[in-house]
């Protein structure tokens, strides 16, 4: 039998299957280790199908950023992804290298760089994106749509 | 002015002060990115107050497995964390170095190694777990109660 991954759903087997002991624990009572847990199954699927596109969650998001039209900042960056400034510039090396995305002189403050994306940076987002959505759909498969509505609403309320 | 934490938060100024327009990016309307960005300042902020005891909130998941009565496997503390065996290996090696865990032979099967809490990582458990209840107080403090009680549901739905 193959391990099975952290995942994998279907009908019969819950994604914790052969630990569900575990959920009655206290620590499974906590909401940050159940968001943590969420967060990193979900990151685990969305990695499985970025990798089609040579790219992981992290570059994702800095991607998406890029492109949201809001010429984000480095500091900007790190601050709303809450990661070290140093793995943003690394992580932004990466994209720069695959011409995705340039850094560019912030009009605002010269002694800053924005992000910017190129128009093959655009693309490969659009396609990212496409097989994001598609994976946080399967993350998601045990909510009804009123649920994840409500879910969405709190997690902002709770993390913006 | 000093530069805000991300789990800073006060009346006055929003945790992501000063870059409330990413959070009208398509990025910030994605559900596993609301959910990574609340576990990432939760446990920023549980890292703070778990130096006090020398631990990281690794340890502290790990400790708690430990102390919950359920005698988890190595194996079973990767799965449920979402963390790979050598992650889990190097955590329990700390854990152990300091006297809270021990790793005992399973009796259900030989070739496997659980994992049990020493006297002292009972009471070091009892220390942290306030600690983090504290901690995720302040996380989840833009939210009523009946709201928290409502994110735990859904978050219990999707992640367990």
């Amino acid at each position: 039998m193959t391990p099975r991954t952290t995942t994998s759903v279907d009908e019969e087997t819950p994604r914790i299957g052969g630990i569900e002991r575990l959920a009655h624990t206290d620590l499974a009572a906590e909401p940050l280790f159940l968001a943590a847990r969420l967060a990193s199954t979900g990151s685990a699927g969305a990695n499985g199908v970025l990798a089609e596109l040579g790219l992981k969650v992290r570059h994702y998001s800095v991607l998406a950023l890029a492109c949201s039209g809001e010429e984000p900042t480095q500091r900007e960056l790190s601050q709303f992804l809450v990661l070290d400034p140093s793995q943003i510039v690394s992580i932004i090396d990466e994209l720069e290298h695959r011409g995705a995305v340039e850094r560019r002189t912030d009009p605002r403050d010269r002694r800053s760089k924005i992000l910017a994306p190129t128009a093959a940076g655009r693309s490969l987002y659009g396609q990212a994106r496409d097989l994001v959505t598609r994976s946080t759909e399967e993350s998601l498969t045990g909510l009804s749509v009123a649920e994840r509505d409500e879910l969405f609403r709190l997690l902002r309320k709770a993390a913006l």
